[in-house]
């Protein structure tokens, strides 16, 4: 079972993948789909989607989650990650993925047995868990955690 | 020159084409692509995606037109008009288009003098000034209102 984890932007997607055997996880690789500041809207989404198209081609995989968002106080910035939100969940779909959401506490609870963990713990779990990898990046983190966190509760009673 | 009108929202999506030639503007359709309510958010999100890129294949446009969005008190609701935003800017661009933005007070005026008008007068100004064509729904007919705007503010001095 190989599953993509996502942590929506439209700056930077951070996108890793777990692949779960069991209880034993692996870690399959990360990155962070960045888009031009300076580009008009619909180029900067054009350029996230065909990233995570290139990202599931290289791939073989078989399911994908995404954290639940977090509605932002500021609503242009909700907005703003909604967009870009709407893009990565379309190609997970597009890419033949079934796409899992869990909340923000459900992923800090699976990876550290508290909701209310900081990330630099949570982090630190990922990388313990993935055999030590290190990762680049606190969107690919976020990515990978949600990853684990799937692993961890797909196979559960939920 | 055919503009594409875009009105962007999950449930339903409005869209209508404009022909514009000078100062003469003619209708070239117009309808609504819907989603399942009950389907996963990326399957609708698929629904959108692909229903667009439908309705730009059967029309040669050239160029497409959407209201910047009023951000809504419920943070929630941006968020999901955020992701179907998100999407269809995306088609857009994926279909070869230009997208470009009005307020929605800059719509209004461009359709009815001035920038306070109500829906109704909105759409009764778009059945005009397309030489009387009736249009079946709210969301077309706000499609086809931004796709007039552009018509008239992309020639003149802004």
């Amino acid at each position: 079972m190989r599953i993509l984890g996502l942590d929506p932007g439209l700056a930077a997607t951070g996108w890793g993948v777990v692949m779960a055997d069991g209880n034993r996880l692996r870690h399959g690789g990360h990155g962070t789909v960045k888009t031009p500041a300076a580009a008009p809207l619909a180029e900067r989404l054009a350029a996230l989607y065909d990233g995570l198209m290139g990202v599931m081609a290289e791939q073989a995989l078989d399911e994908a989650a995404v954290e639940e968002v977090f509605v932002n106080a500021n609503p242009q910035s909700t907005l703003k990650l909604g967009q870009a939100r709407g893009v990565v969940l379309l190609a997970a779909g597009k890419g033949g993925l079934m796409v899992h959401e869990y909340a923000t506490r459900a992923v800090k609870k699976a990876l550290t047995g508290t909701g209310a963990a900081e990330k630099p713990q949570v982090q630190a779990m990922v990388e313990r868990l993935l055999g030590g990898v290190k990762v680049s990046g606190a969107d690919a983190a976020d990515a990978l955690a949600v990853a684990i966190a799937h692993a961890h509760l797909r196979t559960s009673i939920r």
